[in-house]
């Protein structure tokens, strides 16, 4: 695995369960976004840092394909990646895989703007986009 | 608006805002399901009904569009209706507005399969598939 | 039932409920804040208007007795009312009920202290301290 | 720190954050869980195990203080030990520090008491009580 794909583990919460004894499916949209959050700073970003500097990313698009169910207690591997960057505009894939076997349970893509903090359209600095190196998608979507 | 639309009303809760000052965009999903839920009780089909009989509904793939933020204490206004059903699967359509100047929000689509309290794939009862009448696409997704 | 004392109702969610087929009891910290949050609208005080005069009120306390589950699409039906009030905290109870029967699921209280945008203690603006009605308890928390 | 004290480290995610700027105080019963199920973990008690075998643990009282907000990304370290255990029922003490400085958070305590799958009251499996050693509070709740 590349520096360019970056690799989040996170156990399942018993909050995070339904009474289908199942993680529930909107759980996945906030571990993406923590895999993306850590992604951004393996490339050398903070995402603390570029709301402080009154910079958002805000999420237009989110797509998730469930293919096998995550239960309590196990251990969750995401891997994150850059699909696509533009100057206001970048997508992140995602592959969730059981720990303990590799299983892939889902995968997902988010498309996120940039926006000022009155919610404008504005740039992606510069700076942060030239370190959004895009890589080819490790798995199908 | 037929009856094989739904129109479900709900408030933004403080606690599904985000320090962006916006509903955070996992909430989205949850907000379907509630919408999914109604719509398919006044389709005459009670989820809590269907789990008792030991069938489940799965959500396989999700997709929302984000167009414009909720805000705390906003009104939001979801319709939902059926786009496709095959005798395994379901795929319901969303249009998420403001409740005060019927503003879009967010579009949304899911698709679930029918499984066992297994999780093993089944059927959707007949009776169920019945009452689950498609309709075109009141808006764009 | 008094004007001093409001009555919120909510339907249990799907994704609320945990693997134990019941609510999980995380969920009750933010009904209770839909019910604090629809009391103080009832007594003639916006949230939402505090905060755009840069007050918020921070809970510093909660405690919640949990007597009987709720289960997925119960309605809930919560009583909320100010137990007491000073010039920088107010403390609010809570009864939740199930609305078909009336049997109580839980009580609880949280204490709320007054924070400027910058979280530094401030004073309840006095206008809104004078709609806070203290009212002796309907149940015994 | 004695065995019989836990440590849990947890990053707030941004999910977790409200308006206000801080992670809302609904998320600190689910932190405390997840202290819990670590702090059994470490005495030898697995929590999925125990529900393999038709017991759960059902929250009764939840009490937390907050004392200073968490921001998203802090490090969130929690200490978990048990505080009372009887035949039925099982009192946990947390304190939640932040992680970069140990500056205190938020001290809680939770009580559970067994039950069976049909949520009917039943007793503490003798080996799991004799593993849940009782130690003085370390922190003042």
């Amino acid at each position: 695995m590349t520096a360019n794909i970056s690799c989040t583990e996170l156990q399942v919460r018993y909050a995070e369960t339904d009474q289908m004894g199942v993680a529930h499916h909107s759980n996945y949209i906030i571990w993406c976004e923590q895999a993306r959050t850590d992604h951004m700073r393996n490339l050398g970003v903070s995402y603390r840092g570029l709301e402080d500097q009154g910079i958002r990313l805000a999420v237009v698009d989110a797509h998730v394909r469930y293919r096998a169910p995550a239960r309590y207690d196990d251990l969750i591997r995401i891997r994150c990646w850059v699909r696509d960057v533009t100057s206001r505009r970048v997508v992140f894939g995602y592959a969730l895989e059981r720990g303990n076997d590799g299983h892939l349970l889902a995968t997902a893509q988010t498309a996120l703007i940039a926006v000022d903090s009155q919610h404008a359209l504005t740039r992606i600095p510069p700076g942060v986009r030239d370190r959004m190196v895009i890589v080819p998608d490790p798995v199908r979507l």
